[in-house]
């Protein structure tokens, strides 16, 4: 029975880093992750366990102690199996890889924002501010890392918290007709998105799946919250995402029933 | 000749950071801390060297590498001067160091934010809204470490963090006139902060200065910028703060002249 324990939600972006991470350490097995319904109110001794917060992934060991905040339970993993080592070691090249990880949180944020925007007289400026994200990474890896694909010689600790970010905007590509415009300006920080959406380590979600279970979000609905005149939410386990129907991608236009969705 | 340079502004705190790590570590010295003068316009020397960004701190190294962010920079000078350590090494011990870490944005943007409001009906709110961060600190230092006043045996990482935030909030004291209530409910982080104040290595700045600096932050202008009917930024290096007489409390009620505070 493996020592540690995780709780997350299904395609949870946070916690897809830690098996990401997992992987690169050949530790998949040690972690069992545990999914819970967010669609149902959270149960008891989950609450007791976080201490009567409801983010989530959290992490318990042997002894049950819990740990919080998905970049404290990886570098908590990276320590405790610190061979092999994702995160730098050299005080410079960490240094360099901390400050593409402060980028990190401004990046999510600006993608979940536009995902869930619901008025159609923001949506060209919540493109311009995604954009002004992706060239901020790109202008960062021509400094640091021009010859890439990866920040440094492999997937790293970088990778490991951006790529489940470059998956799940997925859901911009779909909803928001959002593409990174072809051009120098955008040039390295494809190079890098590419490789790492296409690294093994990191296959643990699929587009169909992230477009399928987002549709929520893309509706202004996030966390499991239901929409006017839905029963259901698209983070719902049953039915499987696999045996329901794309979509609509008219996202601005039309709210698509329960039914519509496979739900 | 120092090796490293920090380039900051007057009590500044997360350079203030920079310089309790170092002074924890007896490394003061092998710093030089070079001071900007937010109220003039940037030099390009600067510019070029942070790329652009106007945020500081900024440290340069030997080989001209630029490291931005205070806490990127505190985990190389971590990392660059291992010995003493400051930040925890047994694995859950740092991740409970790093979750109350975690805890430092929102407790600074809480308070920056309260001493900048100029809307007397928001005023209650915004109390509020600080006693809830000092109830979570408390929470969780009851949770982690009841028997106190620091985290672990010494004043280490997280004190670094927190410490000249607890000082910057001396405008909150003076300016609006915002005490933690005396009781349990903010027992422990009183003693927390009480002790980290005190703590030998984190005297860089005091209560006076604080307050006679950040006179304009309390009226709304942040980072060196002019309020209405003033030519001098409560910031600027001459005359020297000592110099100066303490400004008036009322800042909802009345705006000081440059003579009025001694510029």
């Amino acid at each position: 029975m493996a020592e540690l324990t995780v709780f997350h939600i299904p395609v949870c972006p946070f916690c897809q880093r830690l098996e990401i991470l997992l992987s690169l350490k050949g530790r998949r097995d040690d972690v069992t992750f545990s999914v819970i319904d967010i669609t149902q109110p959270r149960p008891d001794w989950l609450l007791a366990k976080a201490r009567g917060t409801t983010a989530l992934p959290i992490l318990e060991n042997a002894d049950g102690q819990v740990i919080k905040e998905s970049l404290v339970i990886l570098q908590y993993l990276e320590d405790l199996y610190p061979k092999p080592g994702v995160a730098q070691r050299d005080p410079y090249r960490r240094a360099v890889e901390n400050m593409l990880t402060q980028m990190e949180a401004q990046f999510c944020a600006q993608g979940y924002t536009y995902v869930m925007n619901q008025d159609l007289e923001r949506r060209d400026a919540l493109r311009e501010g995604m954009l002004k994200q992706y060239a901020r990474l790109n202008d960062f890896l021509v400094e640091h890392a021009p010859s890439g694909p990866f920040l440094y010689e492999d997937f790293g600790w970088a990778e490991t918290l951006f790529t489940p970010l470059f998956m799940r905007f997925w859901f911009l590509e779909y909803y928001e007709d959002f593409q990174l415009p072809k051009g120098d300006q955008y040039a390295r920080v494809r190079e890098w998105r590419d490789a790492s959406i296409s690294h093994p380590a990191a296959q643990q979600v699929t587009k169909e799946q992230i477009v399928k279970l987002y549709y929520d979000y893309a509706k202004g609905a996030g966390k499991g919250m239901l929409l006017p005149g839905r029963r259901r939410s698209s983070f719902a386990f049953e039915p499987h995402w696999r045996a329901r129907p794309w979509p609509p991608k008219a996202k601005y236009e039309y709210a698509a029933t329960d039914e519509e969705l496979g739900l």
